[in-house]
């Protein structure tokens, strides 16, 4: 094993989940992981001091965010983004793609990247592989991502195939791109619902040859059962001894069956940003704090949970707060979310280890379905 | 002395400062203190923690606005504003008398208190000695104030004479109201710039008899020079065994001129409100971080502070955060300005103790005066 890289530590026996590490330059990462995302070089409402504390191993900062505000130069006047925000573990950077295709305005794509105008001041910009491995290296992230194109669901075959193209040509420059000490690149494969699409990028870009692999375009507004199928279409033709790596699905059940489709690593923006519209994730389904009917309760967001949030405080003074437009309440929340899901990635590679995982995921199948009904009903 | 109270414990040969111990039901209180005001039940963008790190005393919770929001109801049902917030230590509550007169809408005077509409939504509530105390009593607070009529600058003579015998009747029917176990009830002494009617004023409440004495109707927008002449005009005829607090006050020069006149206790909203607004306190005078010449500056807010933020963060990185919107931003200049103040007021106990406090006092001045024109100049 090099320096930096992937090693699959115990394979489930009765699904293709596996247990793995990702030593990365700033540390380990223990696999299946959930990434919380800090878009402008923050989690939101929390430093880097909470999110070890809260048991956080990868932050994920937003190329795309970054180039904008502050920019590279900011960054590198800081030394990287590790020094910029005081995270010293691991950080994933992705490549602008998806942002430049979701958020920016008017733009112009060629061989070469997408002219676009930033979605803050309508300030232009020019993002492709080259420009998006020179602002990962300046940010110096342990993982960098290939710069791509998302496609939209739905799409049609014609646009999926150009586009797949497209993604793989990026992808070549991507890697070829010098990148920092370090830092692994990981290719992502698109295809949108396509199976053999999805079977061909990856192949060719194993071909290629990277570090680890995204599934990209999956958790776009399709069907659960299709981003199921384009997890199923992708893996087999991935090499074992690499991460795979699912882009933007935070959500429990979801996130465990995807592991046992050989997936290791998640990021979402969902934890954080319902924690700020006032919405605790918790293993019994996710529950509105602001509502009426907590006013008076003395327990805490999720009963048993050791977080911080629910150690110290109570439904009734976190809806409080929260109907107050107090940040407090913003964070707590924030606190008690990003806890949550990285309690629930530890247990579920506890699973693995001990052999139950196959039980333990429908157990967190039949309590997620059982409790979104419970909650719609409450 | 009693198991509540105060105590003198060392006064300045040179100047009328004195160190003190305030016994309260939930602590002992070093004085001279700063308090942090924690409006609706949190000091904003901090839980309580954060504030016993920050080497916060005590926390002020303002009665109108928890009786607007959450309500008695939901403090009572925690059992008091400590367990409601989660903070152990001290709180002192003031009576809401300032809000009525300044915040809320149609207010209606009597003889028993003041009707008055939400400045949130228009509900009409009706605040006076008898409710301001009851409100205070299911908080729970350390300290009450009692519940009196703050006279705004200028105000005409004929007015400040009917307002102060407004405030005496009402200081001893807020007395006579039953408190909470272990509750200290502090008098305020009003009277606007008239000397004899600050003397008249703190003579009457002396008589009624109080823990502790406040001097109102200061830094409401009057002359520097006048605010020090009230304090000189009410400390007199207080008695020297009971601590005496300026409400509002929260300028490190200013703070440090009232001490040297006798005075012992301190709030102000506004270390944490300019926080918000990106301005960070340091001795070296209010440096605004949002200001573009911080964009590369790699140095902490402020050089040689030890608080988290200072530690551990740069002006660029918060310059950065400040000027995304980051609730992080805000939360850390918050951060370091309640340290800013506690350090201040720890600094100015040392020089009581070792004899130094009025040439500190002197350099003090001296520094922010020198500093605010460099500031001004930068």
């Amino acid at each position: 094993m090099r320096g930096v890289g992937f090693e699959v530590m115990l394979e489930d026996s009765r699904t293709k989940a596996r247990l793995g590490r990702l030593v990365t330059a700033h540390g380990v990462v223990e696999t299946p992981v959930f990434m919380d995302v800090g878009t402008l070089g923050t989690v939101k409402a929390l430093g880097p001091r909470d999110l070890s504390e809260l048991g956080t191993q990868v932050v994920l900062g937003n190329t795309y965010h970054l180039l904008l505000r502050p920019g590279p130069e900011v960054i590198a006047a800081a030394g990287g983004l590790h020094r910029f925000m005081g995270w010293n573990g691991p950080i994933l950077t992705d490549s602008g793609g998806f942002q430049v295709f979701s958020l920016a305005k008017m733009r112009r794509i060629t061989e070469d990247g997408c002219r676009f105008n930033s979605h803050i001041d309508g300030h232009e910009f020019f993002l492709g592989p080259k420009e998006s491995m020179a602002m990962q290296r300046v940010i110096g992230s342990d993982i960098a991502m290939v710069f791509d194109e998302c496609l939209p669901y739905p799409c049609d075959r014609e646009r999926a195939e150009k586009s797949v193209e497209q993604t793989l040509r990026w992808a070549k420059r991507s890697k070829d791109e010098p990148h920092a000490e370090g830092q692994q690149v990981f290719g992502i494969v698109q295809g949108g619902v396509y199976d053999d699409l999805r079977r061909h990028c990856a192949e060719e870009l194993v071909d290629i040859g990277f570090d680890g692999y995204a599934i990209g375009g999956v958790s776009v507004g399709e069907p659960e059962e299709c981003m199921y199928k384009a997890v199923e279409a992708s893996v087999p033709f991935l090499p074992v001894d690499r991460p795979r790596y699912v882009m933007g699905l935070g959500v429990m059940h979801q996130m465990a069956e995807c592991v046992a489709r050989g997936v290791d690593m998640f990021d979402c923006v969902i934890p954080t940003r319902i924690a700020r519209h006032g919405t605790a994730i918790t293993r019994h389904g996710n529950i509105a704090i602001k509502a009426a009917k907590w006013a008076f309760d003395q327990s805490p967001v999720e009963e048993g949970c050791e977080c911080p949030c629910c150690r110290g405080f109570s439904r009734s003074y976190i809806r409080h707060l929260l109907n107050c437009g107090e940040i407090l309440g913003l964070r707590l929340l924030t606190v008690h979310n990003v806890y949550a899901l990285n309690r629930f990635m530890a247990e579920m590679r506890a699973a693995i280890a001990d052999g139950s995982f196959h039980e333990w995921k429908e157990k967190i199948r039949k309590d997620t379905t059982r409790n979104e009904q419970l909650c719609d009903a409450m």
